[in-house]
Formats: structure tokens, C-alpha cells, sequence
């Protein structure tokens, strides 16, 4: 009984029935599920999550699923928040924080997205999904379409990394690799879904991926002790979780379980694709088509994300900022966070260790500040990122332990 | 004020101070932690760990960290435990579970052993650690001394997956690799132990890796509502975990938490390598060294465990079992498993799939039985175990959906 009342259009205001397979609102934008805030606030405490399961759906009320039969889960959410000492004195932020979505079904933050979109296309009656990824997408519909016995078609980059197109054919999805960007993958997927009547999961395309990435601003509030940080640096691609979780904040507001207070959520992004940086530079409300897009950082390679308008509103509405960082500086902030902290990180996470210099010379977080960085995936799904070196060869009998044999 | 009261040889009976740096005992055996648990049995109650952490850190009391400033941890533990319906159903026990431990750091449950272990180094002051590793151990004690701080010399077989080698160089651990088996490059620890005054992280050559990986067993206790399944199959290479939950059993017993009734203990192998399963079918108390040990599941490429008597008494005593299993039966299992259940696991867990149908004929489990299978860790660290076929590449403008072009 804890159906959405309504999805609502975020740009137009036009409200529809959330009990239909729906996807755009009739005016392009994406639409929000809406609940009975109201009523839940009467009837719901946060001290009632005491004791709750350790998983995203702790927040049962305020997800999209009505029938607990059409849950389908691999045990996503309610991943650790890890003080980074070493990192954070070293860099000059002592409070600095991470969140690990890491700890995920797929490894990656996109088991959120993929657990509530399948749950509710499972209970709505959907049996045919398609969707275009930059890759860890894919990887985790596959799995959860797997787990739901819904058929999966995946239209991914050519270029995507080795593992996403391993990991989304283990779990039996069909996969079509194009010589292309995600939104050519995109523009694929559309017309199979005329040709076809598939149900069409892209990114915002349909209501409920959002749903369960709000429940990462959820769980910073709990996990945090409903005292929000300063800053939440998220790496923005498609830039859902950042949307998911600036709607998370409005809906704890409206519980009356946290106040008015947000913290800055700054996007970050790749210098060799960041079109959302240049809009909230150029004081835009869209973002414009980024030509010739590429970055080591997969995730972080959307030209044009759906729901741009409304990453830069929340941007702009918490006082936060956007801003892009270079491959270079990627890979050594994943090296760094390796050795000192022992995380082993997606570069898109790593992308936002990568910002911190600049956004305290920029003024933009203090060194007093509280600031967490949400790394969305492990680092296991990009072998690449690591610089390896040649290791020494032992024969059984030899010694170790003399200076030029040790590698590290 | 949790420190162990002592630590027991299993062997020979001697008791010996836990406060110091030890490794083996005089005799030759691994060291287990004791507690007082007939104290605790007067000051604890189950119902106590109701809202705590959702990590492995929630049974404080029977973990050997004194102070909790010495904890080294990146969330480790508290894994969700899944039902697998549709394979549950396919071979004929629909109560089948997974355990997955795919979603620790470092993506294997070699993390909880390197959690407590690395935890109470710091704490005896050790700064210095040497080990060698048949891959996941040495990633996870890469990952933990990185974050406390101390050196870790990590020896490993030169045919180990590259992912292991690539992750415990990213953490910056000193990697070496022999041409060998990880018994040679034990050997090589041994004597680095006596020429440099390292502290030897071997499995069960210390005896706290052992009560991380205990707590598996609490958690399936606590998981389930403190009723045990009727058996656990575990894909045994040193068999740590295997003795680790055992002992935890008896802990819980002694706490009055559960009855005397045991889970049956399954012991799983691969036929390349199956010492355990040998001495089990021969009645024998030891394992005898598995000459020419080979398999894809590196993890249970152990040709002789240092701690194959205990296995082999864990065993016996809860009437349980070992078996052995084909690599192309663990692939098959592993594909079956992600197709069916939307879980990628690594060959080790895949071993526990495979080996259902034969445990099933052979009577030792039946139908109505509920049956946990312990998955060691995530399929992202074997890449190599996906069936990979040659994808459809696709130019923008193009269609999907006929048969032709889809591939899974």
C-alpha cells in the first residue's frame, strides 16, 4: 500500500496516474514519483527504522513498490560511510567521508536504480526491457532482469569497458555493442521500442530508477545521524543520484525529519566531458550537446543527460557548484586513495577526490567542512585504471625481502 | 576490554597469553581465541544487537580488538543471505539460499579475516607483515594495511588471477610471485619471517584471521532468527571459514543464543585439487599434500591446509560432508547461477552450485532440506570464467530485434 499517489512532471506540473507503464511526460520531461507525505508524516517516526534491514527497502514507505511479491533484490543499499583520516589531513579536510556503493550487487551505486525500476516494471506487468548504458547500467538491469525473468536488450558504446559487456551477457541479456556514443545507443533503443513495444528503461525515461537512488541521500541523513554534511561531491553522468537525492532531502524535510539546511551538492565531472559544468558556468538552466565526448571515466560520458535542467536547479538551490577535473588527475587521486585509505574505486569516484584542491582553493568547501564523496562503484570493474608495474619472479627457495626485489 | 582471555591449542591442550604477537603453537597447531563466554552469558542478551552496525563489528564482544581506535575497517560483514527460487526449484531444494559475500570490500570475505587480523596487529604493535596468498587473502590484507598504515610483503603464485595481482598493487602492498604454488610461496614467507622480523599473516599462522571469518556464522545464526539451516556448503581451499563458523557455533552455544543442533558442514573441492575431500572419504584425521594441484578456482588451490584437521573434525562432528566438483561443472554452475538468479560469483562459490545435484542423489542432502550456500566472493575478480561470445556491433541508425542481432 505505499504506491506513489501520482507521478508528477517537474516541468510542466501535469500529474498522471502512476498505476501505468509510463515514461516521459507528454511535454519531454522526466517525471517524479510523488507519496502522501502528509499522511506518513503523522504515522511515521524515524526511530521506527531502528532495527529495520540493512538494504535500501529500510525505506519501504517511500518506494514504488505496493506488493513485497514483486520485490526483487540482491540485498542493495545501506553501503558503509568511511572516515578517510589519512586522505582528508593530507588534503585538508579532516571531516573528509566516503560512501562506498562499491559494497553493491554489480559493484556499482546503478543496483539502486535497477532494483526499484525492475521491481515496479515487474509488478506493472512489463516483461520485455530495453535500455542504452554507458555500461554499469547495463550490467546491473541484467542482473536484476535476470533475477526477475524479464527479458533484457543492452545497447552499449563499443568502447565500453571489457567488464560491463561481460558481466551484462553472463546474466543473459541480450547485447548489442554500437560504434557510437550513449545517446546514439539511446536513439537505437527508441526506435526498437516503436518496432517492438518494449519497455523503455532508459535513464529517466522511466520514473522509478530514481526512486531507488534517492534512498543514497536517505541513508546519509540516518547513517549521519539526521545531521547532513557541508558538501556531497557526486559524479555527475546522467546525474540521477544527485537528483535522487536532492528529492530524498525534500522528502525528509517534509517528514519533519531533517530541517531546512542542505548540504552543497557539487557535480563533478571530466574535463573531456562536461557539459554540465559549462551551463553552471554560463548560468544556464540546460546543459548543450558535448561534442567529441571522452574520459577513462565510463559513467561520466553523457553528452546530454534528460535530466540536466534539474541537476543545475538542485545545484543552484543548495548552493552548490560544478566542476571538471582531467583523466590525469583521476587516475593519480585513485592511486592515492588506494594506498592511503585501502579503497580500491571506480575513476568516476575517484574523480571527486580529484576536485578537492581546487574546491577549497576555490573557496567552494573549508577546511572545517564535513564533506562527503560518493564513490559510485569498485574499482575491480576497471583493472585499466591501475598502474601496473612488472612484478618480480621468484623461484621456490628464493629470498625476499632485499630492496630490489620488492615491487609496491 | 573484549581482548581474548587466551588463546587454545586444539591440539595440545597448552593455553598461552593472547597480548603478544604469536603465531603457532610449540606442537606445530593454529592458535584459537578464547573468551570469557561464561561471563558474557550473564551480561548478554541476543535481543542487545538489535540496531547495531550492519557490519561484521556488531559481536564487539567475541572479537579480539580491545580498543576500538585500533579498529581497521572499510564495513566489512553483515552480507545479505538470498533465496535462490528459481535454481532452488530447477534442483530441487526450494529452500535454497546464498550467502554473498561478493559484497564485501575487496569484493571477497577474505575482508573479515583481514579486518580482525590487520585490527589486532595494529593494536600489538606490529608494523610489519609478510604472507602469502593464493589471491583474494593477499587483495583484502593490501586493502587493510593500507589503511592502518603498515607494510605488507604479499607472495603469490606467478599463475594467480591478474585482477589479485593488479588490486594488492594498487593498495601498494610489495608484491612478489613464484613459480609455484602458494605452499612454495609460503616457504618463502617462512624464511623471510627469521631473516627480517616480519610478523607471518599465513592462514591460521596467526589466529585472529580466523575470528573475522567466524563471524559468518553469527550472522547466519542472527540472519535466519537463530535457526540454523540444515546444512552449509562451503568451497574449502585453507578451510578457515569452514573451522571459523564452527567455532562460532559452539561460541553461541555456550551463550545460549542457539541449541546443540549443527548445521551439516560441507566441505567443497575441485577435482584438481581435493585434499580434504580424500582424507574425509579415506576416515583419515589429516590431509595428505595434493601433488599437482590445479584449478580455476584459484581460492581452492590449497594443496595441503595447515588447518585440515580441524576441517576434517568440523565435519565429522556435525555429520557433514566433502565432495568434490569439475571445473567445467563450476563454470557450467556459474553461468546457470547469473542466468537464473542474477548473481555473477566467483569459481569458488560456483563449486557449491555444482555440487547440489550429486549431494542430493547421494542422500546427504534431501529435498525438503534448507541448504546455505556460503558464496566466497563477486564473479568481477574472474573475468575469465564468462562464456563471452562475439557481440553485434551496431552503427548509429541502426535497428534491433530481429533474432539475428540480439546475443545472450
Amino acid at each position: 500500500m505505499t504506491t506513489p499517489t501520482s507521478l508528477l512532471c517537474p516541468r510542466c506540473g501535469e500529474r498522471s496516474s502512476p498505476n501505468l507503464p509510463r515514461n516521459l511526460c507528454g511535454c519531454g520531461s522526466p517525471l517524479l514519483a510523488e507519496y502522501d507525505l502528509a499522511s506518513l508524516r503523522q504515522t511515521w517516526r524515524k526511530e521506527d527504522l531502528a532495527g529495520r534491514e540493512a538494504s535500501m527497502w529500510r525505506y519501504w514507505e517511500l518506494l514504488p513498490v505496493e506488493d513485497r511479491a514483486n520485490l526483487v533484490t540482491l540485498g542493495e543499499g545501506w553501503t558503509p560511510i568511511l572516515p578517510l583520516r589519512h586522505l582528508g589531513a593530507e588534503t585538508g579536510l579532516p571531516e573528509l567521508l566516503l560512501k562506498d556503493e562499491g559494497l553493491s550487487p554489480t559493484a556499482t551505486f546503478k543496483a539502486r536504480g535497477a532494483a526499484a525500476g525492475v521491481s515496479r516494471a515487474k509488478e506493472l506487468g512489463i516483461r520485455q526491457v530495453a535500455m542504452p548504458t554507458a555500461g554499469n547500467a547495463g550490467g546491473a538491469w541484467a542482473a536484476y532482469c535476470a533475477r526477475a525473468g524479464l527479458d533484457l536488450h543492452v545497447v552499449m558504446p563499443v568502447d565500453t569497458p571489457e567488464m560491463n559487456k561481460l558481466e551484462a551477457q553472463a546474466y543473459g541479456a541480450h547485447v548489442y555493442l554500437v560504434r557510437g556514443l550513449i545517446s546514439d545507443a539511446g536513439r537505437i533503443v527508441t526506435r526498437a521500442m516503436a518496432e517492438h513495444g518494449w519497455f523503455d528503461a532508459s535513464t529517466l525515461k522511466e520514473p522509478y530508477r530514481i526512486e531507488g537512488k534517492k534512498t543514497m541521500g536517505y541513508e546519509i541523513a540516518e547513517q549521519l545521524g539526521w545531521e547532513l554534511p557541508q558538501a556531497i561531491l557526486y559524479p555527475a553522468g546522467g546525474g540521477v543520484g544527485l537528483i535522487g537525492m536532492w528529492k530524498a532531502f525534500d522528502e525528509l524535510e517534509a517528514l519533519g525529519w531533517i530541517g531546512r539546511r542542505r548540504p552543497k551538492l557539487i557535480a563533478v565531472q571530466a574535463e573531456g566531458c562536461a557539459p554540465l559544468v559549462r551551463a553552471f558556468e554560463d548560468g544556464r538552466e540546460e546543459s548543450s550537446f558535448w561534442e567529441d565526448a571522452e574520459t577513462i571515466a565510463s559513467g561520466l560520458r553523457v553528452p546530454k543527460a534528460l535530466g540536466d535542467f534539474l541537476v543545475l536547479r538542485a545545484i543552484r538551490e543548495t548552493e552548490g557548484y560544478a566542476i571538471a577535473v582531467s583523466d590525469r588527475a583521476i587516475l593519480e587521486a585513485s592511486g592515492l586513495l588506494a594506498r592511503t585509505e585501502g579503497l580500491f574505486v571506480c575513476p568516476e569516484g575517484a574523480a571527486t577526490v580529484a576536485a578537492l584542491p581546487e574546491l577549497l582553493r576555490r573557496g567552494v568547501l573549508r577546511s572545517q567542512d564535513r564533506a562527503l564523496l560518493l564513490n559510485t562503484g569498485s574499482g575491480l570493474k576497471y583493472p585499466d585504471t591501475v598502474q601496473a608495474r612488472e612484478l618480480p619472479v621468484l623461484e621456490p627457495g628464493d629470498r625476499i625481502g632485499s630492496p630490489s626485489q620488492a615491487d609496491g
